[in-house]
């Protein structure tokens, strides 16, 4: 036996999320999951159950997804990259398979979490390149950047979070560390440049864990705050407070989400 | 009558080409200037003909494409980005849509084009972000950087690039000025910095005029360059010769490829 720990990337849009799900009506839904679980057992000749870092929804992204399974018995060794890659569809990809000790768990060891969320500020039109891969949430309005960076300073830091998440999983304990909020923007598609306009727009966020649809939350707060319908000082009535303390701010589209990276041992992986 | 000037961007994966073509067996082919023509042609309420600034393979794309039509007498003024894009595809966009002078021309005004083309130098997986959009041709050779450059700076200049274009359309005049050839690093989809291990490599070909695939046979020259397949000195051979002098090398993927700019009246639209 072996543990494999994968590095993965996919794109969300064409996925029902990372987790396998129940068949509905007889109809499998297309998981990230299901499809590597699947590529797996085919290489090992029998069903093998794959540890996910944490589940993303449908249609957010991944660059550096981590999963772990364990080769069944008498498994040989192989490259399982080049295995898996040459069976799996261009929308996932194994970035890198290394072994991993037997006291490596893609969930359970896991020490922090980052996440990005990419936005669009203009309405008359998103670059194709851009489509399914940012929220196209409009201008920002006056003062918009500066009340974000206040918004996202008092987000920062060790705060009951039950405010910025959506009921489903409703974790026991809704105490989450945001160590890093911070802003930047990307380069165009294909470029090492900005938008001249500073319309393509990126959040990072950083944290030991997250509640579920938390970042959405953060985001759909975030562009409330830069579009000038809420304040800043909202997110200190947000913070701690469930069922997001009667403010009214979106859930941001998945499209927007991806998950950038996963930290074990304390250091970006 | 008004003139509108479009600026366009599209996706090409699921274009074939810009160019509109006669039905094939009664099936029309789906074409970014058809579209394009069919959207005008509904808010114009008659046919109207798109002038674009020279045409574009199936599967390459566009950044900063341009194109040209004249309203029908009566067509009252409108906004014309909004109204197109509220009917386009997702895969198509008018970035911006100005009137311009009755003697301007997308094609014969046009001074010089900007062409962007892709690589991904890695063979074990591409990133699904990239997929389409970049060339995996695999790693360099050693001193494969070196030798591109130098194969690059051969090719810069006025020459003519017979050797340099597919058969097709044959002009009478080869003779081309290649005014920029030059490589970055873009930023990985969505990030600010380029892959760390320099493997998502572009280059950047600027001049008065390209030929048939002219740029996706630089390209792949380049790319034979880079893996040790070619010297730079072939570029010598293969300048002026009709044919490919006999040189081995393919003419790039239409994905990795994009029209990023057109330039008129000698400065960068």
């Amino acid at each position: 036996m072996a543990r494999i720990k994968l590095t993965l990337a996919y794109l969300g849009t064409g996925f029902s999320g990372w987790q396998i799900q129940a068949p509905n009506q007889g109809k499998e839904a297309r998981t990230v999951q299901g499809v590597l679980e699947d590529a797996v057992a085919r290489l090992c000749g029998q069903p093998v159950r794959l540890h996910g870092s944490g589940r993303t929804d449908a249609g957010v992204h991944a660059d550096g997804q981590i999963a772990h399974f364990d080769t069944p018995a008498g498994t040989p060794a192989i490259n399982w990259r080049a295995a898996l890659n040459s069976s799996l569809p261009p929308d996932l990809s194994v970035l890198l398979a290394e072994e991993a000790g037997e006291d490596f768990h893609a969930r359970f060891s896991a020490k922090e979490k980052i996440y990005t969320y990419c936005l669009w500020l203009e309405r008359a039109f998103i670059p194709p390149k851009l489509r399914d891969r940012v929220w196209a949430c409009g201008p920002l309005g006056p003062q918009g950047l500066a009340g974000m960076d206040a918004a996202a300073a008092l987000l920062i830091g060790e705060h009951d979070f039950a405010g910025f998440q959506n009921r489903g999983t409703d974790p026991a304990d809704t105490r989450r560390t945001l160590h890093e909020i911070s802003r930047f923007y990307p380069a165009l598609p294909g470029e090492n440049l900005p938008d001249p306009e500073g319309r393509y727009l990126a959040w990072r966020f950083r944290a030991n864990g997250f509640l579920k649809q938390m970042v959405r939350n953060l985001a759909g707060f975030l562009v409330a705050v830069g579009q000038g319908r809420l304040t800043p000082e909202d997110a200190r009535r947000a913070l701690g407070s469930a069922g997001r303390a009667g403010l009214d701010f979106p859930t941001a589209p998945a499209r927007g989400l991806s998950l950038t990276g996963v930290i074990y041992q304390g250091k970006a992986d």
